[in-house]
């Protein structure tokens, strides 16, 4: 028998709590019961803080949407040529992955089987095509090379982004800093897509 | 109830049907059950063919992972500057990753959950090895940017092929080829992680 401990939790911790067993059992594979247990409080206790597993995935998603979308309107991402504000966004959008790694990985996994699922990749999709209106931009300005498409382009620069989450573990002794995974990718993807000065 | 038909598979045409519904469903999420109604054929008639699921799991990983192995031993792999053969195994492998695609798919999915699983995670980081030593020795040549960490930069470019899984369907139109993809991402990855001329 488990003993439940006194929920001392707010909606924030158990949020963290729970999108840690998303992600490491998969949405779908996650009972009330698993979270009551990882959690160490009662299902009715959690009942108390949501009304569903699934408003702990909305909560949870939303949280990494909001930040990503957040980019979108700093005025790094709004103001001058399309190629600056492109890099500027890779940046930042690395910059968010890692300090939300759970949340952003939980993004990334969702697959579409119930309606926060489906709303969450539609979100996604709406993320990365205004991404693409900026590579779309910067290669009308000239500012990117001609011999790749831009939605292959697109493709490939969240690719790499979305990869990180992937390999990423932030408590692994000389693991690269925030700053130098996003610069990495800046030089990487850049130095590549732009036309040589 | 379904109409059994006759059991006219070859181990081939057995294990295509097995990929593609162990990358619907998970392997893990794959019963033998779910295979026959697949195939369309029982139980037993699969167990002709296969001592167990995981058998299948095995056969179809070494398809992929013999594919990926032989391109390390062609001759633009082993002649020549390593920056010429890094770029060489790279557009190679993207050719087998889409000329194999759910093969490759079902590979970069595995966890690790049984033996058959835990050597196909051994052999994978066994080829990212092969490939990093290509990355050192070109790094060593002078042939790649020094501001990006090697360990880093194998991870980008296996971050940016592996997310073609993720996105690559042949059946859509207008989709890009082969050629276009595995160029795509030669010119991304490489004029960004080349030194420039």
């Amino acid at each position: 028998m488990t003993m439940a401990k006194r929920d001392t939790y707010t909606p924030e911790s158990l949020l963290a709590v729970a999108v840690k067993v998303f992600n490491e059992r998969g949405y779908d594979g996650t009972s009330m019961e698993h979270l009551s247990k990882a959690a160490g409080i009662s299902k009715s206790s959690i009942y108390h803080h949501v009304k569903s597993k699934e408003e702990l995935l909305r909560l949870a998603i939303s949280r990494a949407l909001d930040e990503l979308f957040a980019v979108l309107g700093e005025p790094g991402a709004v103001e001058g040529r399309a190629i600056g504000r492109l890099e500027y966004v890779t940046r930042r959008t690395v910059e968010v992955l890692l300090a939300e790694l759970p949340y952003v990985t939980l993004l990334l996994r969702v697959r579409g089987n119930t309606d926060t699922e489906r709303w969450a990749m539609d979100r996604r999709r709406e993320f990365d095509h205004q991404v693409a209106e900026l590579l779309k931009q910067a290669a009308a300005d000239g500012d990117l090379r001609e011999d790749v498409d831009v939605r292959l382009a697109t493709r490939l620069l969240f690719g790499m982004i979305n990869s990180i989450v992937e390999w990423y573990r932030p408590e692994r002794g000389g693991a690269a800093t925030s700053d130098e995974v996003a610069a990495a990718v800046i030089h990487t993807a850049f130095s590549g897509l732009r036309t040589h000065r």
